[in-house]
């Protein structure tokens, strides 16, 4: 979808633990900081996108979880639309309102991503992470992965996936497994991406984890799931981030000049296409960058998926940044480190800076916006002018569920 | 918002007790029969909002619940964003899918409203209506309800809210008492509200109770909440409904000839209003009259949001059908049954076609495009040409957490 979208600000939260911060107050937090960038009032937001993943599970909060976070700031009687799409659901808010500012229906949107994933209970935690898959059919799909780690001999695999860990490290650790055994791709070069990521998150004051590693330190971790080691694997936490969406005309009364503009934003899902048809992120992106009017050499930054190591060395395959096994090159080569051809998470990314997973989206957006605002300090890519954000949720047969790519432009 | 999408088809389950059938055989029925009703392919949708409240806590299927449903059923690789507004989702989803229409992003979109909420567990089902409310201030709500219930000496309210019914029934009945006092309105009149729609129901083959009720046998009835018995409360119900929402090109492409058109759809959320103001039904019905340039003396046939008789009663007055206070009148009259000057709830309403919480709202939308098509047979209200749909979702302070107003017309 092509959108003439205007971010006029963005806030955030520190991403992590807050054992005694509740849905309410950090959704509040990152909605405060979003008005304040933007130099509006509560007043102005005249509807409100609110993607959160799994508050149901975890607080109980089932419904009308937007209503219950904006109550009592000051926001009109305005229409909040409670958006949900997994690990994709700030991406889906962000679509959405971006949409509505872009038809004319509304000159100020909200968009919001929260997530409360941190509990005194930790099986709610991990509770929640299997219903991002088809759970009428849950039973198959653990079934399925026993079966695969027994036929490829990985111990970690078979000790109680959904306990200790996401179930989705499972399916991941199979991905890198088959990117090794196809391309020749190494341990270490997955292990590059996380000390990659852990380099730019060290800079960064809202992510998670501030600890630089090196690769030897990712590879001597604890083991996840073959090959994943822990911080190859992105953490549990709470967070929000919020970005305030507006038309041209609104811009200009802020005072808004050169606005980071999001000029496409695709929006598909990953369901029902056979193993010879691209994947979902490749489809998105070509969308993208066909109504972006650019192609992958004209981006400057990129924030992708990278819920696990190898998730995001394939993405640089899928968004066409090298060709399909390439991966690995770009990580030796540091392409895709602050200072190289194509900066990739320099927020750190979902490893790095945290995933708390309906904010995840929007969080991209924020480190993008400030990336072409030239606001990112020791962060900064310099010269950013087009930036790309991709971010993928829930699994459904052999792909994402829900799948966004988004481009923004200054 | 005003809107030019056109209801090219609609479908739906029965609604009631489908203890054999998941989440997503209801989904597809609904979907299914939308799309032959349309006569388009399911390849023909190009993006799909669905609706659903609870399936998170019910079901355990918390995330991508749209994608899990629509898999499989030939639709393409399209956006499907999964919408929440407790009781109001299914409404939420065709206010965003009519938008989208409006704003020629899409030419044919799907909107689905779908529940499952009877499970072998009653616990779960009862559960999910406290995620309807603000869950961090649920329990300042539970001991607000006890103490109104010992000053008001109605014994039946102190009894296991949240065990043995909703906690909505208590707020339901509280708002009746209210009535009562300020105006005089009885308890006969809100049985008549309850015995008219089961006389509509009766005609109504996909209704979850299909037996018509005298005023006395409505009042016979075991009491729930003092003064609402069974029959004033809406059930606990499964079920489905869907819509097919297409641009003026795709309906000339179809060949419907005189479309029934969604004109405006107005949806709010009713935080945060002093005492003196307008409730937020009555700010949605205003906004949604003017933009579809006509009054409530215009509307031929509505569906408004009975979740108990009381409800039905007030919303007489909300969307200015009379005067505040002469609700009771206009049962005594006959007015709103089907013969009558404004009939409501043709269908049987949520009082007896059922209530699956994220379905209402769609299910109003099928009756009344059906009612505008004159296909309704003895529920028929004849030359029908403009119809209005009222339904909220969740409570929050004093009002619904969301309200939606739809204004249909052929």
């Amino acid at each position: 979808m092509k959108t003439s979208a205007i971010v006029a600000g963005v806030g955030m939260t520190r991403f992590g633990k807050h054992m005694d911060t509740g849905l309410k107050a950090l959704g509040a937090q990152g909605v405060e900081a979003a008005i304040k960038d933007a130099g509006i009032v509560a007043g102005d937001i005249e509807a409100a996108y609110v993607g959160n993943a799994a508050a149901g599970l975890i607080t109980g909060q089932e419904s009308i979880r937007g209503e219950v976070i904006l109550r009592g700031m000051g926001i009109g009687r305005i229409p909040v639309i409670n958006v949900e799409n997994a690990c994709a659901s700030a991406s889906t808010a962000l679509n959405q309102a971006c949409a509505m500012v872009t038809a004319g229906i509304y000159d100020v949107v909200l968009a919001l991503g929260v997530e409360k994933l941190y509990d005194p209970d930790k099986k709610k935690t991990f509770g929640a992470f299997t219903g991002a898959v088809d759970v009428e059919m849950l039973q198959a799909i653990m079934e399925g992965l026993k079966q695969n780690a027994k036929a490829g001999g990985a111990e970690s695999a078979s000790s109680g996936a959904g306990e200790k860990r996401s179930m989705f490290m499972d399916i991941y650790a199979m991905m890198a497994r088959a990117h090794m055994d196809q391309y020749g791709t190494t341990a270490e070069q997955f292990a590059g991406v996380s000390a990659k990521n852990s380099f730019h998150g060290s800079m960064n004051e809202r992510a998670q984890f501030r600890e630089a590693m090196t690769v030897e330190e990712v590879l001597a971790a604890p083991m996840i799931a073959e090959p994943l080691t822990r911080p190859m694997c992105s953490p549990i936490g709470d967070g929000a981030a919020a970005a305030i969406l507006v038309s041209e005309a609104k811009a200009r009364e802020l005072g808004i000049d050169k606005p980071v503009r999001v000029v496409s934003s695709v929006l598909r899902s990953g369901w029902d296409h056979g193993p010879d048809e691209a994947g979902t992120v490749e489809v998105c992106a070509g969308e993208a960058y066909e109504e972006a009017g650019v192609g992958p050499e004209d981006i400057d930054v990129i924030e992708c998926h990278d819920a696990s190591a190898p998730a995001e060395l394939v993405s640089y395959e899928s968004l066409g940044l090298c060709a399909k096994g390439e991966g690995g090159r770009l990580i030796d080569e540091g392409a895709t480190k602050l200072g190289g051809r194509i900066p990739v998470n320099t927020s750190g990314g979902l490893l790095r800076k945290g995933h708390p997973i309906g904010a995840t989206g929007i969080a991209q957006a924020v480190e993008l916006t400030e990336q072409l605002q030239g606001r990112s300090g020791e962060r900064q890519v310099e010269g950013a002018k087009v930036a790309l954000a991709q971010n993928g949720g829930g699994t459904i047969g052999t792909d994402a569920a829900a799948m966004c790519v988004t481009i923004l432009s200054r």
